[in-house]
């Protein structure tokens, strides 16, 4: 096997030919936004067929390399076990033939989605006859910054591709190798379907310095970054970037249970929003009971999560309900434990709920749980997160339970895109106006 | 009459009180994108019957305060003469009393628009039952950065506030008085309507340093930036801003007479594409002919333009139809005239035309000429302009002409907002689900 820098070096000449002789980082960057930025101009004028040939490609590349991507990823994952990172780490970075299976099924799905381009979103017929659509384009270049799971690559790689975007991806150096297999294999598929294969690229070195000339925008040829990792790696980007990002930061999800909740459903939606599974975004991290089933629904509640394995942190009426549960200080309110750990609290009222949200939240995911519409439609409109649930797990926070088929992250921003972020928020839009010879009076 | 910092102290005050007390003029600004932020999240819970009421009771007050409105403008105008500024800057500047009325009508129109809040923009049913549905909801604070046109201080208010927004406007030096009582007024109608007056802020220094510090985003308190004014301005915002900018820096606008066009039509377009105003941005700059039409086209159109008093700067080809056609350089196809003049060429077809668009042109606005649908469909395709009409006046580049009623600008930016901003660019989105109990497996 080939030492390590040979092996860099090897592969990223496959992958674009940007490093054939070593360029400082600054010039090899510059030349990745440039090549993605041609790239994107050539991939906006693509079918969709091209594009769903080129993914399919891609997937049957990465089923054929298998064994290489698994060979890569063992390089990996011993520099990693010799780094002394923990097995949630090696985990999360292991390939597996099943595994490799699975990326490639994901990126078939992601080929078989329907064409986001093309799309008239609206139509304005004018007075004067003109008729005007605003009709969806692709975005442009989308750097995906990312760290331990090499799958990313994949998954972003053809959500970009998709949606007729370029992509320059990052992988931490801890998934460089595996990732670059990976990005090779995508790369063949592109060119399979006569497109460029520097539509997807994967910045071939691991200076972190490169990390910062992406979030800089690579001279305007960057138009979004989304990183995909922990919450180190969002606040970096999202505190250095000079182009838009899509991304959060923390996901601290509340379910409401209000006076007009059904015990049950109530019981069942809490579980499954913190225990289904603890580690996600959308997972519930803080449970808030009206005060006025306070009697009924707390106990119940808090001793179906403790006996589900869950430690429930609460206020003073929370913890009087059960010795097991210990005191929440402020700092729980904020917490997202991404663990089998829960605030809990007695809130006055739906209006005291609310508040509760928009203070402590991350205007992510929360649920109210509730027979009564009406409080259902307020808490609705009045609490400001992405995506407001009624009667409904909060980890429903997800693109392919939304009926996007993927998402490449969810977005707690406010701009372009907001929730899931799947094909259809990787688009731009441009308005076609259809004339007979008209002119402005 | 007061001097003019006693002036401006008094105004300070009614305009929000931040400078109540003489504040360094960074605690001043972060006070003003807090107090932004506060109202943004009082006015996103408001009934568009509110912001309504409010839009018009500053219509109202606008009016009633015709006279004090034209004096402090008076006040403008006599420091832009002391200080040597041309004519045509003293007419952006001037508020007479038609134009006061203007502005106030320009406020109710933008009241009585469609609330932008609350739509459904989407609704995807799941097979597991649950409902979700995309509804637009305000986008949260936008500075407005203008220059001497006082107007922007009411229009782009109004379209803030109809949206849900708050507005924190930085009026130019220069028509700081004019702005500082149009913003007095809008207050005012917020207030009798209920709705805090901070959702409209203007800053109340004339410090240039204010405008960086806004650029700056203000601590997480603005969230997009709209530049109104001159390329100076929109370069500077475009540089500088660490929070997203709906703007254009250039309108090289195109009108391309393709092979298949109508002689009468595209000289009937051309002609109000060009001459109808040559100082908007959506002017044409640059004419393509198609060399098979060359011989029986070019001739007219250059004529035509010269009669109407254009200036003719074309290729070999175009100055040989007309002695009066002057040399095009390389320059000449970068550049926006804003002015009776345009650059004239021949192109071999369709695709060179799309070619020149996209190596010289702005990504703003450009037309085909022609009775070829598939042409058409094609240069609307593969021309990547936020507007590319067919057989119609690029003039036509407009939030009014597209029926959004009015626009804060016009966008090229690929990111939320492209082309016309209105109002429904002015909000972002939120998703709803309706379950009755579901659990994700």
């Amino acid at each position: 096997m080939a030492s390590v820098a040979a092996d860099v070096t090897d592969k990223s000449e496959v992958l674009g030919g940007a490093a054939d002789a070593p360029l400082p980082l600054a010039s090899l960057m510059a030349d990745i936004g440039r090549r993605a930025r041609k790239a994107a101009r050539a991939l906006a004028l693509t079918s969709d067929a091209a594009r769903t040939q080129a993914l399919n490609s891609a997937a049957s590349a990465i089923r054929e390399d298998a064994e290489g991507l698994i060979a890569a990823n063992a390089e990996d994952i011993a520099d990693a076990r010799a780094a002394g990172r923990g097995e949630a780490f090696i985990d999360r970075l292991q390939l597996t033939p099943a595994r490799v299976e699975a990326i490639a099924k994901a990126v078939e799905l992601v080929a078989g989605l329907p064409d986001p381009v093309g799309r008239v979103l609206a139509t304005f017929e004018r007075p004067n006859g003109l008729v005007i659509e605003r009709v969806s384009v692709p975005l442009g270049v989308i750097g995906v910054i990312f760290e331990s799971r090499p799958n990313v690559a994949a998954d972003a790689g053809s959500l970009c591709v998709k949606a007729g975007n370029a992509a320059i991806l990052r992988a931490g150096s801890e998934s460089f190798r595996s990732a670059q297999r990976l990005v090779a294999a995508v790369r063949s598929g592109l060119e399979n379907a006569g497109l460029p294969a520097d539509a997807v690229q994967l910045v071939p070195v691991r200076d972190r310095e490169a990390v910062g000339l992406l979030l800089g925008g690579l001279d305007g040829n960057v138009d979004v970054i989304v990183p995909r990792g922990g919450k180190g790696l969002v606040a970096r980007v999202q505190a250095e970037a000079r182009v838009p990002v899509f991304a959060h930061l923390d996901g601290i999800c509340h379910v409401f249970v209000h006076r007009d909740a059904d015990l049950d459903m109530a019981r069942k939606v809490l579980l499954n929003a913190k225990m289904r599974r603890t580690g996600i975004c959308g997972a519930a991290e803080t449970l808030l009971v009206d005060r006025a089933v306070a009697d009924t629904h707390l106990k119940p509640l808090v001793t179906a999560l403790i006996e589900a394995g869950c430690e429930v942190r609460g206020d003073a009426e929370t913890q009087a309900v059960d010795p097991r549960v210990k005191p929440a200080t402020e700092e729980d309110w904020r917490t997202e434990y991404e663990d089998a750990i829960i605030s809990a609290r007695v809130v006055d009222d739906l209006s005291q709920a609310i508040d509760h949200i928009e203070t402590y939240g991350s205007h992510h995911t929360e649920s109210i749980i509730t027979q009564d519409k009406e409080a259902a439609a307020r808490f609705q409109r009045e609490v400001d997160s992405a995506i407001v649930a009624h009667n409904a797990s909060t980890q429903f926070a997800d693109g392919g339970e939304f009926g996007f088929g993927a998402e490449i992250g969810i977005a707690t921003g406010r701009m372009h895109a907001r929730g899931p972020v799947g094909v259809e928020q990787l688009t731009s839009f441009k308005y076609r106006i259809h004339g007979n010879g008209q002119t402005r009076p």
